[in-house]
């Protein structure tokens, strides 16, 4: 029933065993903040995990702590909605490096200061691996399906590859199986603007106030350009001017484009820790699931019996139609099942957080089937 | 004869008369540095003006006098070459705000004092009307032709709007009537990492050191990927590692793509100055030709009879095909002369200041007509 109160726990797990990650340490004492919705039933067969993207975390149907915003997909996640709370038990993990409860630069080291710089530089894959341990101590081996958009998309990629046993389907959504230079271009301007600001102090600016928030304001901005379509920009702001009659002459934000942005960058400091910016993105620019598996995807598919399910959108350029391609190809060549279809939507990489329609048919077809 | 030496003037004019802006005030002392190539004919009919983009500047086709490095249009102009210099005057002044001799932020202000903010902001038609005035100047009425890429391509337009009986044709490339929401906000996101750089000082950096080095380089760094076609990043870096077998677990510059921006952002900062960049990129975002004309583009145009050629190129992303294509429509509607064409290149917007072969037959071609 869509307007049953939608029903959450919010726990932190402790990692009993350290974390092996690819960067070859043993990461001690981890924390893995996460969030259920719905109930899990007595066979434990209908588990699905949602992975979230770069700046989302785990309130994923549940309002935001710091802006009372609802969750970042409340549109997609609750009783009736594509992902059924009243027929899935649902997991959404805030990932490792990130700064909503998981284990990430701000948390405490063993010494008890702040990691900061000394946090390990960490990988898609090792986000998963916290997601592995915190579905082994819910003792759940087998999941109905991994979802997630962007960097989620990633993680759902790299489940699927990694530990091919543990779901019998995966939805990745405007995503990639790598990232490109262009991408890898647009990451290093916002890892630039942070390092360049004084406050930033080599990460070590967790005593020292509010740490590099003009700096990550910038990065925020650049960033948030790439999520949405020319297309889109245009239709929502134009050349319309903010509040005022006619063009000032000065370097206020005249345009109402250029407010807006202004906005994003600002208010984005308030809620996300400058140090998890740097290693979340350094993980995505890492990611090249192909490389992980001898350099050709298929084969990194070469183990699932999953379903797949491939989801672009058209006016996405940060990860275009062409990259969901290339991974319907490699997991056709890996003999799965696969499907992949574009969608048509007007809000850029974005629309996979926006109203779509179609892609919530898809989502709860996928789920159903 | 491609052999033989470029005979460059390299001058710079003191404006007898004040400079009347679109913000209205009057500026006085404005000091216009330009180049020319050639010989002006007996009846000066021969010269034709070439406006410079963002942050290029008048040594078009001779050394830039701190890189070193040759002239941003050598490839272009010269003796045998498509802008010929054995048989037009070739005239290229750096445009009012500017940081290479022309009068901008940096330069003295009556008080003796740099102008810094108090500069005026101006506009992409103050530019042009600086340049009329060197024609003046110089005594040339009418011009063979005007030519400019990307914001040069923005005074091209200008100009032979505004200054119609003055050029018997206008050629522009990768460039547009207005400047769109998506170009705002990415000129925006350059601005805000200047003005957050604590080293800008509100602009008064000049008798501190060498200014907001790291915004102004984050400022380029963002441009520079706009610059670029995608596809030509992932031909140029793909994810190659630089210098270096395996990704170093760091936040060095593992990846080719982000080596070559970050030394594009600190080399950009040793010729440019930034307070230039802040009113050269808002002179750009206010342009709106159909804007200063009543609404209507044609209008623009209703008493041009200049020939137009427009250019194009598939991989531009920055100014795309589309936004030519509305200027020719518009031209077209004015009953004006125009040939537009779209040239295929891979260098994205930056093709026009490439080795684009196809370019060259248009240019030698729509000259020489």
């Amino acid at each position: 029933m869509a307007d049953a109160p939608i029903l959450t726990t919010s726990t932190t797990l402790a990692l009993a065993e350290p974390l092996t990650l690819d960067g070859g340490q043993q990461l001690e004492g981890v924390r893995v903040a996460y969030e259920t919705y719905g109930t899990l039933n007595a066979n434990k067969s209908n588990a699905i995990v949602i992975f979230h993207a770069l700046t989302g975390d785990h309130h994923v149907a549940s309002p935001h702590p710091i802006t009372g915003k609802p969750g970042w997909w409340a549109r997609m996640v609750g009783p009736g909605l594509p992902i059924d709370t009243d027929q899935f038990f649902i997991i959404c993990a805030n990932v490792l490096g990130g700064c909503m409860g998981s284990t990430g630069p701000a948390s405490q080291a063993p010494d008890g200061m702040p990691f900061a710089m000394r946090f390990p530089v960490i990988t898609i894959r090792d986000m998963v691996r916290a997601q592995v341990a915190l579905l082994d101590s819910l003792g759940i081996d087998t999941l109905h399906a991994v979802i997630g958009g962007s960097m989620g998309g990633m993680q759902a990629l790299s489940f699927a590859a990694n530990w091919p046993e543990r779901t019998r389907a995966a939805l990745v959504i405007a995503s990639a199986a790598r990232h490109s230079a262009q991408n890898i271009a647009f990451h290093e301007v916002g890892r630039q603007a942070i390092m360049a600001d004084p406050k930033w102090l080599d990460g070590d600016y967790y005593w020292q106030g509010k740490g590099p928030e003009s700096g990550l304001a910038v990065a925020r901005m650049a960033a948030h350009i790439t999520y949405l379509s020319e297309a889109g920009l245009t239709e929502k702001f134009g050349r319309r001017l903010q509040n005022r009659e006619t063009k000032t002459f000065g370097f206020d934000a005249d345009f109402q484009v250029e407010s807006y942005l202004r906005y994003q960058g600002l208010s984005f400091t308030d809620r996300f820790d400058a140090n998890s910016y740097l290693y979340i993105t350094r993980a995505m620019d890492y990611f090249d699931l192909a490389e992980e598996h001898g350099g050709l995807l298929a084969d990194a598919f070469a183990r699932s019996t999953a379903r797949f399910c491939l989801v672009s959108f058209d006016t996405d350029w940060l990860y275009p139609t062409i990259e969901s391609r290339s991974i319907a190809h490699a997991l056709n060549a890996a003999g799965a099942q696969v499907s992949f279809m574009e969608l048509s939507a007007p809000f850029g990489h974005d629309s996979f957080l926006l109203d779509v329609p179609a892609l919530d048919r898809v989502v709860a077809g996928f789920l159903s089937a």
